[in-house]
């Protein structure tokens, strides 16, 4: 029988809760399909931290490497370990590492989900570079703690990683419906934008079947939630897919449903796959956690290991499931009654 | 009879036709309120680029610095000069050499004015740093044009500006619900945001009486759409404010009602008014603009002049024309329609 080997990193929080969920459901989506699913699982996390001065060990990428992909659930917490020390310790090493150069999110309302839009009709495909940019951890801090103290922050973008990602978004644009928008700021930041910008026009003219139109960020966050319906790929850098993704994951219901997959498309290392939610600290292990955002990502997942049949199986089991209205509400369901509900319906 | 002087930059596109609504609104305010506003127009725009090979003269901020105030309409016009050039040659230098630092724009719905979200009872300030971070200029390309090209922009904050801002925005939550919302992304960006937040700790502990939360950019986005209830004072940097305010407008109903005032609050220099939105050149002149952001600003000016009771009536001179449905669907009533609407219910 086929066999994957998956590595999991619950992580923080409520990382550990959706991950056991979206592993029960993606093993029986497996043995459905007829292949199997083979579970390592690391404990990485701010507990680890805690005990050993990482956030994973010095030989962590090394570990993972020869994995076929990664589903990981949230890293962060933050009166335990500053976020600016657990996300550079293990999230975004693993993205940059393992050249997870885009970073895929969906934004539609599932069957059920009311979202807080009084538009409903839209599905966006918001494509992230996720390895450099504004994200590029370049910078210092002199005259620490006095009146003449200064910070900066270097955001840095290759021409290798912004066509590569434009690229991308341009060949997703043409498996959907042609329309390709990207994101930059160009009236504001004259070197970093203008460049992208000016990627964004050369490679246009290499696909001359794609409608490619430029937003600033500031025009594309109105947009996203006056008239989301009009857009269909969204491309745009580090920061602002960060900030775009969130508020598509606001106009699609909430954090409960955002997905994400961060793509290695080369396959020349294991793509990771996680909800866009965070580890929420507050409501860790309480059982309530809405665990269809780590579902969807793991359908993604199997998407990307070319189980399409089986993502397939997933995604029309979760929708089964919120159609009733299971898992729609925030909080009126338990994590355990969602996933049981998902299970149900994969059956 | 007490006057102030008032540089009035149309600018481009609807700039023109909303600043001149603006300015007749204004100018019956006053005298219903026995002062008078004297108005100088400066044509700096694109055409005056193309003319003169700038956008405004080499003493354009010397000839600006003897006004009491400045009402500006919009800049830009992209395909004629590039924005980067544009705003990078009038707008971002009259707020920075004026030291205009924060930015303030409000986020409600007007009365009769109907947003895209289901919620509508929010009220909600963001005050936007406004001289420097992500808009500081610094950067530059290397290897340009090749497979090695790398852009860099560099943001820079220093102490004396996020101080002044956070401690603006502290000022502000005291005079309203008392609660402040200090925007970063110190998750990502680990000297920038991470000093932002050392600063709004330090401050916090001289305004016991403001409640202060931290959020990331990408969680405020998402929550200014999901539960914009909840928050009061929002203070962010320039590229964040940027984001959200147009965020702010665009749940308010759209550019057309998002106002915004660039206050320099030590008074060593004038403050500048303008509405959020830009020259839209696809309508320009076609007397179909909506001139109640720029109404709305001007509202600003004459408050921060000290003339509270005009600014007073003028608000309420919108708020009578919206209630009665003038102005609140785009395309529907004429730039001229809705201002006369205003001036009628001014009288
Ligand atoms: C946790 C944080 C560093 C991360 C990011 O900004 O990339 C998260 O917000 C996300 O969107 O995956
Ligand atoms: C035109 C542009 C440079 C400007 C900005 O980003 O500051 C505008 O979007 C604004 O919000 O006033």
């Amino acid at each position: 029988m086929k066999s994957y080997e998956i590595a999991l990193i619950p992580g923080d929080g409520i990382g550990v809760d959706v991950t056991e969920a979206a592993w029960s459901v993606l093993t029986k989506a497996a043995a459905g399909a007829g292949f199997a699913l083979e579970g390592t699982t690391f404990p990485w996390s701010c507990a680890f931290y805690e005990e050993t001065g990482a956030m994973m060990p010095a030989d962590g990428i090394a570990t993972l490497r020869k994995f076929d992909a990664i589903l990981l659930g949230a890293v962060g917490w933050p009166v335990r370990v500053p976020d600016s020390v657990s996300l550079h310790g293990l999230l975004l090493p693993i993205r940059k590492s393992f050249v997870q150069y885009a970073n895929i999110r969906p934004h539609r309302l599932l069957a059920g989900v009311e979202g807080p839009l009084k538009k409903t009709d839209f599905d966006i495909l918001c494509i992230r570079e996720n390895t450099e940019g504004e994200y590029s951890g370049a910078g210092g801090r002199v005259h620490q703690g006095t009146s003449d103290e200064v910070a900066v922050e270097t955001s840095i973008f290759t021409r290798t990683a912004v066509e590569r990602i434009l690229r991308f978004g341009f060949e997703q644009a043409r498996k959907r419906r042609g329309k390709l928008a990207s994101v930059t700021k160009s009236n504001a930041q004259k070197y970093s934008m203008v460049f992208w910008d000016a990627v964004t026009a050369e490679l246009a003219a290499e696909y001359p079947d794609v409608e490619v139109t430029g937003y600033h960020i500031d025009a594309m966050a109105a947009r996203m939630v006056m008239a989301p319906e009009s857009l269909d790929v969204v491309v745009a850098s580090n920061l602002f897919g960060d900030i775009l993704t969130d508020l598509g994951a606001a106009i699609q219901g909430g954090l409960g449903f955002a997905a994400s997959a961060n793509i290695n498309p080369d396959r020349t290392a294991p793509s990771m796959f996680e909800p866009v939610h965070g580890s929420a600290p507050d409501i860790a292990h309480l059982g309530i956690a809405n665990p269809i955002a780590a579902i969807w990502s793991g359908a993604m997942m199997l998407d990307h290991l070319g189980e399409a049949g089986a993502a397939k199986a997933v995604m029309g089991a979760i929708e089964a499931a919120t159609a009733r209205g299971i898992g729609t509400v925030p909080g009126q369901n338990k994590t355990s009654e969602i996933t049981a509900a998902v299970l149900a319906a994969l059956a």
